[in-house]
């Protein structure tokens, strides 16, 4: 059946990469010797800490407030945490009414950024681009402006300061960046700020991976500016740090009078989070910072693995690698789409090609790669290293 | 502090209309012998039953897929509970692939509407309507066209044919009604089909509080009809039958060719819907249906206490009651704000004045109120009587 109304913005953009790259899957047998080794997404597979589910379990049990609607924004609890938790690990003032609950952190972006672009509007997307960013900026008409990274996948302020126009809204970062890796410089994200308040627009920065940061430390001076608020939109997720994916929980800190535009997408789009979710959340940021650092430890573990491996490996270049992603290039591969797909059945490894995160004309992407190696050990990595130079370029 | 940058759509909408209505009980003192009576929502405010509270908790401690994403679409099993129920309660065929789940039932308005219609088109919404879907038509630049309904409240599909332009992508109907309380006929809901179809424009028919309707058997025959899901897209909320409001789950049921684009939306705006509410409407539908027919009984008694209470009293005149609302009307009041402000302070009682429902020009608001009635027990709707008449017109 074809559709009789379609919105065009929708045939415009593409269906989820995710889901797409699984077909690639369809009708090719992994031996029992050769597992597939699965690099297409990186998201825990472990439940939460027992605490966690217990808190859950307990509130949902007791608790009759766990069960009904709640304020918009979210907890008032969680958001005064995170206030109060954000205030100190970035050194600045955030304060409980800049702070808004959310149903997973692409719902904090889409939120954030309906109030900023409408149709016609512009923002600026450093390439490769995380999809789902792109894909709502597609179906709500708003034109994503690929701003190429340097060879090191950083972003350049003075770069995209050429690319701003009248109708430019915002800049979007990532940092540790997906699908890049690349762990932003402080002084890259000054100079950002200082270019987005100079000209009027606003900068989002997607913090989503900031637990996994392989520097101590705060990774930014951003909210040290006390006018931080008349420029900066930050982005968080819970779904990574705690286990909490299945739950939809993040959330975005920005300007109360912001906030007050995204209430009214929230109210329509969400009515609110859902309860145990941001109890489980909350829960989190109460009693898992210890935890929670054995995690980073066991991703930065990983992390060496990939960067040790892939110095020893001919052709591959490593771009950037951090968090829970690394993005590879061949000089070799000219279809990395065709390539990944040999891969899967010549190497039984699924990875996803960078055409997936770059715009169709951008010919970087038919020889690059990312690799959401979060959940593959250090034994896994060694066997993935192995296993690359099957298929041939 | 002033936004620097906002989606002009965003300043044309309202804030939400519950929250400033709640901003009218500041300062005002309830007498202990004279509480407030809230009538301006009607949600459940007890938990849902023990059964269910069990599921969730037990599959929040023991499953581990409870807290690890999901398909975007939702729970294959609940996907499948709902296609063969509604096959079931509508005498119609609905297949598994038809149905999505999503963050709850506003959420689902969203994602299909926005498949639907992008800026300039046309959205026909009959008045008073729901304010969260005239919300969701103006953030994203879509003209709602109201369509004034009959004494009765009820929808003329031949009053709504003349409103048909080339931009209009499609009608959207309530049934029972939020906020009317009318229940549609099903000779008129098939009009409406027959009228989309022969346009090839969308029907979609929200259908949140069917549960409560007063009238047995089935609403309408839409389903039955083998060619539904060419016009045909309906909408229904898990958070009123189970309790479950504070979960956030929803669906919608439509062409599967649809659904590929919904998936879309959903996968950028949510990924998945949280895990542990769908487990938790998994469960009430397979196990809560003579407690719902409990529940409808309860909601029933107490719409007739409404009727009733209406009929004696003076000067007031009832529009429309059904599920959780009564829509009604006085003549000799012209400022139903200021009425509903002055209710509060000299009888006691919080209801949305008609004008949070209608268009800004459409007179007929400024004399009626909606009344959520639902949470309000028979002799709770006793006294509501009494206390009516205190305010004067």
């Amino acid at each position: 059946m074809t559709l009789n109304t379609i919105n065009p913005a929708f045939s415009r953009t593409f269906a989820p990469p995710i889901m797409e790259s699984r077909n690639w899957l369809d009708g090719v047998t992994f031996p029992p010797d050769r597992p597939l080794i699965n690099l297409a997404q990186a998201a825990p597979l472990d439940p939460p800490p027992e605490g966690l589910r217990r808190a859950i379990a307990d509130a949902c049990l007791t608790q009759t407030a766990a069960h009904l609607y709640g304020p918009v924004l979210g907890l008032p609890e969680l958001r005064a945490e995170v206030a109060a938790q954000w205030s100190a690990a970035y050194g600045g003032a955030v304060s409980e009414d800049q702070v808004v609950i959310t149903q997973g952190c692409n719902q904090a972006f889409c939120a954030i950024m309906a109030t900023l672009a409408g149709p016609g509007d512009e923002v600026i997307l450093p390439t490769p681009w995380y999809f789902n960013h792109k894909m709502w900026l597609d179906m709500t008409s708003v034109t994503a402006v690929p701003l190429p990274t340097e060879a090191d996948l950083i972003p350049d302020p003075e770069r995209a300061a050429a690319l701003i126009t009248p109708a430019t809204k915002a800049i979007v970062l990532i940092s540790p960046n997906n699908p890049g890796g690349a762990e932003y410089p402080a002084e890259t994200l000054r100079g950002f700020l200082d270019l987005c308040r100079s000209r009027g627009i606003a900068l989002i920065v997607d913090e989503t991976y900031r637990d996994f940061d392989s520097r101590d430390g705060r990774p930014h001076e951003l909210f040290t500016d006390p006018d931080w608020a008349d420029t900066l939109i930050h982005l968080y997720s819970f779904s990574k740090a705690y286990r909490l994916t299945g739950h939809r929980v993040g959330l975005a800190i920005a300007s109360k009078a912001r906030l007050k535009e995204v209430e009214k997408f929230l109210d329509t789009v969400a009515i609110c989070p859902n309860q145990l979710g941001q109890i489980g959340a909350l829960w989190g940021l109460r009693n898992l910072s210890q935890w929670v650092a054995g995690e980073r430890a066991e991703i930065l573990a990983r992390r060496s693995a990939m960067l040790d491996g892939f110095s020893k490996l001919e052709g591959w270049k490593m771009l950037g690698c951090g968090a829970y992603f690394a993005y590879v290039e061949h000089p070799d591969i000219t279809d990395s789409p065709a390539y990944a797909q040999r891969l899967v059945r010549e190497g039984g490894v699924l990875l996803l090609p960078g055409t997936m995160f770059t715009p169709e004309d951008d010919p970087s992407g038919r020889k690059q790669f990312r690799i959401a190696f979060a959940n593959v050990d250090v034994q896994g990595i060694a066997t993935l290293m192995e296993r690359l130079p099957l298929a041939r370029p």
